[in-house]
């Protein structure tokens, strides 16, 4: 039986919750997910007024750690690391069922504390949204704890962990039918656990508010399905799905859309502990990330260091995997930079939402042509596909979302782009941006644009003008006859684009 | 200025109808498009009765022209290959205007008789069709000439060219108001070009027979939007399309779904043409294939031997360039067929049939997890959009569909698939045979299927029934348990799913 190549490795995370096995490829410090499995074993569930786990919770978990155990029998330990959290920490007849665990599953079980934990949700977060200096407060809701970790670069200022989680709060105030006093009650005692800590965390203090795992998630989710203008989790939205749940009696007949099934149970635990870190925090808005202690496994694990923006670094490995013209992608990136600038120098755009688009112009140039990988006919079609669904560490779901318009908008029709960009101003700019680069950059050769070749607002300011050399313009007859068609398309969504050769 | 890579490649192709250039990597033997350029010059229509371009239709043609050049700027001469057709071969001022093109395009211009011409078109159909020994009838109707290939591999054994074409037809005779009178005129002339050599196909005979380029896609195309069952071209479709016509006046007035608008000036000629050689060579129905001259220009560029089906070169480039994993792919492609096997002799299935099926369910397997290139979660989908849309040498569209549904279907809710499969059940066998191969290579290992493992139908023929030892199973959970989420999912659709241990 060979084991898998070196570069491969495995983490297995045995939360209160859930326990979930994951495999990834390690491409030079990017990691690739090439396989992934999830059991809500739900073991907390399992511990007794003792704190004893029962038979019962111990067969699911050694019956979910068999089939880990079968997955990964070829794995050679140093490629295997395996985590377990709270309900680890506190079962008391814990030390009888690790050895069984173990055997089950062929590897050694490393119980970590509570601090651990954080440090490693955290090193998963740091890894996957972009550094920026400022700091976060990251608030993980797992089956069993909680933890909060604040920090602004790859070490944590505070790591810290109570004794809270979705599941045991949902055994404990939610078994029957929910009330307003259920509710009250599942909050006041979280907001006792969480004092202990608001203090120390109120006087680090941060920029903004992180939420991780799947309890965060599901209320993310059910605001969203509601309102899909608010990617954020709020205090007000968080009461509004409380008192849905209150009128229903159940979190099952308030029949919230959005969220799975799986969380049926679990779900109004979760969603008491993150109204109390709220209240008790002051927290006015968290942002959801889809890393998870896991990430901060497998990070830790290759021991990447956090040196540059982790985005800059999945366009490169993104440009290779996809077999992207390096070289193309760096002219068209420079020339749809330089219309950029000129469009919104004439536009009075601040200086500051001017490099914050530039990183979006330059990425989605630098991936334009991903799609060419899977068929030329299309091929814009097929880059937005890819962008929009593809794992891309260090982009939020949003960033995706724009990366995928833009290079959409490259190419081709631009009625298709009225709907979906509605008004936005800046996003206009960068695809105009992006579609002459694309256009001038179409010899695929080393390309320099004749001096004073400018951008700007028509006079209505409602269209475009391009100011370029006209015998420039004689000498390259693919570019001109490009920049007509140009035109039409411009005209059709009644944002004029017209050359003015000089 | 540095030249591309000495594996890129470019084409142009000089039609009486459109210009293209095609640019494209070599990876083998292998052809993947990375830039083309299409441009209707309609240059047969500058001809004057006296076989004169028109000063105008010249201007088209250099204009384009010089539009390629600048794409071509940087090209060695021996990366470029220009081939000029039937308008180059009749115009009788051509000798004035090639070095005026070739200046502007800044290559050679070969203009190709219409024999070799013939042997260019079969050369690119024969490398995209599979070769299974039949032998085919091509039928290439271009803007001025169309041309006749019977072969049955690498090497056709009648070449035959004509002067008859979508464009020259379409001038000729549906200028104004269409009417019965103006079709019959077209077909009947037509045919007296065609009769000359009507005889001499008919002596070689055929098996099948292939429509390529404009023309034949685009009455394809009219015919399938009408009726999506029927993917070839047959008479009696035609019929219908000339009735609508003549109906409304002109091809406009028709409003025919599925044409695109840069067709409609030459439709009516090329739909006259094409009944004539149906009518004359008594042609019962015709594939369509997206091959055209230009792919064997390239094919013929690189010297590629058809030495084996270009299918499964195009699977192996395909598991290459999105990192498959070569041992689990070959191990689920081995188990599947083996299930395959098993529930067709349970059905009986012809040898013939099973086999044919057998090759899809081959290149599902090496090719199901193409997906996790671009993401791990859902990659089932992702694999699916990639065969649907990839170009893929040697595969039919409809073969893609096939292989692209069998791969969707492979994971996840059968349910999905009820409504696309529809009843085939070959296609059901194939989808469980995957199904299964896929959960019992889920731990990534050698695997050994038990001795007397068998699917059969159920006793009510409705269902599916999987004999297994019990021993095995109890030292597989990870495969016991996904067999057990199995049953539930067949349950959905009321194909029951049972396993019976041994």
């Amino acid at each position: 039986m060979t084991a898998p190549a070196s570069n491969v490795i495995a983490s297995v995370d045995l939360g209160s919750n859930s326990f979930r096995l994951q495999v990834c490829e390690n491409h030079n410090g990017q990691l690739k997910v090439i396989d992934s499995f999830k059991q809500m074993v739900r073991f907390a569930a399992g511990l007794d007024e003792q704190k004893n786990l029962s038979e019962e919770a111990q067969e699911r978990a050694l019956s979910c750690l068999s089939k880990f155990g079968e997955r990964l029998r070829a794995f050679r330990p140093e490629q295997v690391r395996v985590v377990a959290t709270n309900t680890f920490r506190v079962a008391k007849n814990i030390g009888q069922f690790i050895p069984k665990a173990e055997q089950a599953l062929g590897f050694p079980i490393e119980v970590i504390a509570g601090r651990e934990e954080a440090r490693l949700i955290y090193t998963g977060v740091v890894h996957t949204l972009p550094p920026n200096g400022d700091k976060m407060l990251v608030v993980d809701i797992g089956g069993g704890s909680t933890e909060f970790v604040i920090g602004s670069d790859l070490q944590p200022t505070n790591t810290e962990s109570l004794p809270l989680g979705c599941v045991t709060y949902s055994m404990r105030f939610f078994q029957g039918k929910i009330g307003q006093k259920d509710f009250q009650a599942a909050i006041t005692a979280a907001r006792n656990e969480i004092q202990r800590i608001s203090k120390l965390l109120k006087r680090t203090g941060w920029d903004f508010a992180v939420g991780t795992s799947g309890s965060a998630k599901s209320i993310r989710d059910v605001m969203f399905a509601e309102n899909p203008q608010e990617a954020d989790i709020t205090y007000a939205g968080m009461q509004k799905i409380a008192a849905r749940i209150i009128d229903a009696g159940s979190t099952k007949k308030a029949r919230l859309e959005g969220l799975k099934p799986d969380r049926l149970e679990v779900f109004a635990g979760g969603l008491a502990v993150m109204m109390a870190a709220f209240e008790e925090l002051d927290i006015q808005k968290m942002m959801v990330t889809e890393a998870a202690l896991r990430d901060g496994v497998f990070y830790d694990f290759i021991g990447r260091q956090l040196n540059e923006d982790m985005r800059n670094q999945t366009t490169a490995e993104f440009q290779q995997r996809y077999h992207v013209s390096l070289n193309q992608a760096a002219r068209v990136a420079e020339t749809a930079q330089h219309f950029m600038e000129s469009i919104c120098h004439a536009y009075n755009t601040p200086v500051q939402e001017l490099a914050h688009w530039q990183q979006y112009v330059r990425w989605a140039a630098l991936l334009h042509e991903i799609g060419i990988d899977i068929a030329h006919t299309g091929y814009h079609k097929h880059s937005a596909y890819i962008l929009e669904h593809a794992d891309m560490p260090g982009f939020s779901r949003q960033e995706q979302s724009i990366l995928s318009l833009l290079v959409l908008g490259h190419r081709g029709d631009v009625r298709k782009m009225a709907e979906p960009i509605n008004g936005n101003q800046m996003m206009w700019f960068a695809i105009l941006s992006l579609r002459l680069a694309a256009l001038f950059c179409r010899a695929r050769l080393p390309l320099e644009l004749p001096p004073f070749t400018q951008l700007r607002l028509d006079e209505h300011g409602k269209g475009f003008m391009l100011r370029i050399s006209q015998s420039w313009l004689d000498e390259h007859p693919l570019v001109a006859g490009a920049l007509e068609y140009e035109s039409e398309q411009w005209q059709k969504i009644n944002m004029p684009f017209t050359v003015q050769p000089q």
